[in-house]
């Protein structure tokens, strides 16, 4: 820790959902002294956004630590441009076009403040607080609505040449007519088999088809969520397990290619997939084990966060502001 | 150029192939002062085969600049490490094993010396000498033989946590069933279809099955390389341009897929098919423009090499010993 990490102990960290708009102040270890959230949507402007999430989190600042005691402080949001602090058409955002939202939030409240997009933000919280502390190389991979990636070479995380390098969401690992749509307007990414609704879609296309007995037939068809089929699954039911392993072996065959490109130490799941055990776990390795070049065999971990579902968009938001010169 | 570079203003630079070893005199512009080659076969050890090296190449050092100004020596070798400056396991060297090649050259010639493999070095030499002069972010792509791949990012070569890093050659690009057989084990590699050897399998496909009239109709089926389907396609061949259509198809589909892991300023190809001009050019980026993910689209520019294909590995593995300190 430097010197100024020792007279401003804490960051806060920002996480803008396309609802909510969680902020925590966090310390070293990545302990949240404190919490609190506010609605995005229903601010006139970016800069009227702004003063509300200001307006809410400042008497939280003082009330516990401090405002003069904060180093910095690090924003996760969509479409998040690391290099200039801005976000950029980001479609699940209120406001259009290009907004500085890391310049208002520094205007505002006086303190250095970094931004990135969510995944990015994750793959540092967990270098800072979690699984990948003390790694150089890993590639962390969120498994939520969307499938997001950070990527980490060297102890950095990789923004390429524009800020937004690394939506491994997004690399089509399907061609050709039966290839899934994704949202992103292209066919086959990652995203539309491995996200929470492309397990949904799996789920939905191999009951329909099922020929054995299974418990997920009593849930309305387009209803089954990951949790139904995890619940199912543990119960031992086959068809929910043929589920998870149809998608930890994409996830796998995926995983095996973004190890030829940056050969990481160890690849780090988020999200309610990758805490579905051995039921995701197992058919990933043994996909990424079958899939991978030979001389990357066995080299590679694969590791599921451990940070509380709840906390780590906060966290890795927060772990940004310590990277902050 | 730091003080040593004016005191040592020469590198030199050595590509270890299967067959030749070239060795190489260079200045901080990419000029080659001199150049000579030997055998790589037919030496009973690692340690005699560098000797012989040497025993060719002080000479030509002493005779041209003196070893006194050489400031370092680079290696491009096959399954380089860069991290211990070994050759590990390399399938078309006559050594078992890891052999500590850095070292033998440093112990023989008293001068610092870096490896890494022939792949990586061209980025290495694009960057120092080529067309991405001034460039942090870009991937480098060599179509020769093989498919290798270089990949820059922030103005550092990834070498990954065990020295291997940037294998885009072994990325899978097709599964199933009609996945061609890939010389690493597996099928559906980038390198099974991009590389000489897979342009002369596309050629004997499309040619075999060709209801159009071909010139390459006249060639053995077995013999086509890409130089004749070059030739066709300039002729006006279109069945020689559909092997090129096919080929630019998978590579573009490849590259839009590398883009969305590091967003790079710019893809720069090496090689023959490379220099195949707009018949290989135009379906690569009509390829990369349909399937990039639309925040990277026109982002990117598309590059060849422009290194004369006989100096670019010299030049390559000397470039690595500018960044020795």
């Amino acid at each position: 820790m430097d010197a100024s990490s020792i007279e401003k102990p804490y960051v806060v960290g920002i996480d803008v959902g396309g609802t909510n708009t969680v902020f925590g102040i966090v310390d070293a270890r990545g302990e949240i002294k404190a919490q609190s959230s506010i609605s995005t949507r229903g601010h006139a402007t970016a800069e009227e956004y702004v003063s509300a999430v200001c307006n809410a989190m400042i008497p939280l600042i003082e009330e516990t630590v401090g405002l003069d005691k904060i180093k910095g402080v690090g924003v996760g949001a969509p479409n998040g441009n690391y290099y200039n602090g801005t976000i950029e058409f980001a479609p699940n955002l209120p406001w259009r076009g290009v907004i500085p939202l890391a310049k208002l939030f520094e205007d505002r409240l006086g303190v250095p403040c970094a931004l990135t997009n969510d995944a990015n933000a994750a793959a540092v919280g967990e270098m800072t607080y979690g699984v990948a502390k003390g790694m150089k190389n890993f590639i962390m991979i969120t498994l939520g609505t969307g499938v997001g990636s950070g990527i980490v070479i060297d102890g950095h995380v990789v923004y390429g040449h524009d800020g937004f390098a690394g939506e491994l969401g997004h690399v089509i690992v399907r061609r050709g007519a039966d290839a899934r749509q994704c949202g992103c307007g292209r066919k086959g990414c990652l995203e539309a088999y491995c996200s929470a609704t492309g397990v949904a879609r799996t789920a939905k296309e191999i009951v329909t088809n099922a020929t054995e007995e299974t418990s997920l037939s009593k849930i309305k068809i387009d209803d089954i969520t990951s949790k139904d089929v995890y619940d199912a699954a543990v119960a031992g039911d086959k068809v929910a397990q043929s589920i998870f392993d149809f998608t930890g072996n994409m996830l796998g065959e995926a995983i095996a290619n973004f190890i030829a490109f940056s050969s990481p130490e160890a690849v780090v799941l988020f999200g309610g997939l990758a805490k579905s055990g051995k039921y995701i776990m197992d058919p990933i390795k043994k996909s990424v084990d079958t899939n991978v070049l030979n001389i990357f065999k066995g080299k590679t971990k694969l590791l599921v966060s451990d940070l509380k579902d709840s906390d780590a968009a906060v966290l890795g938001a927060s772990a940004l502001a310590w990277e902050l010169k």
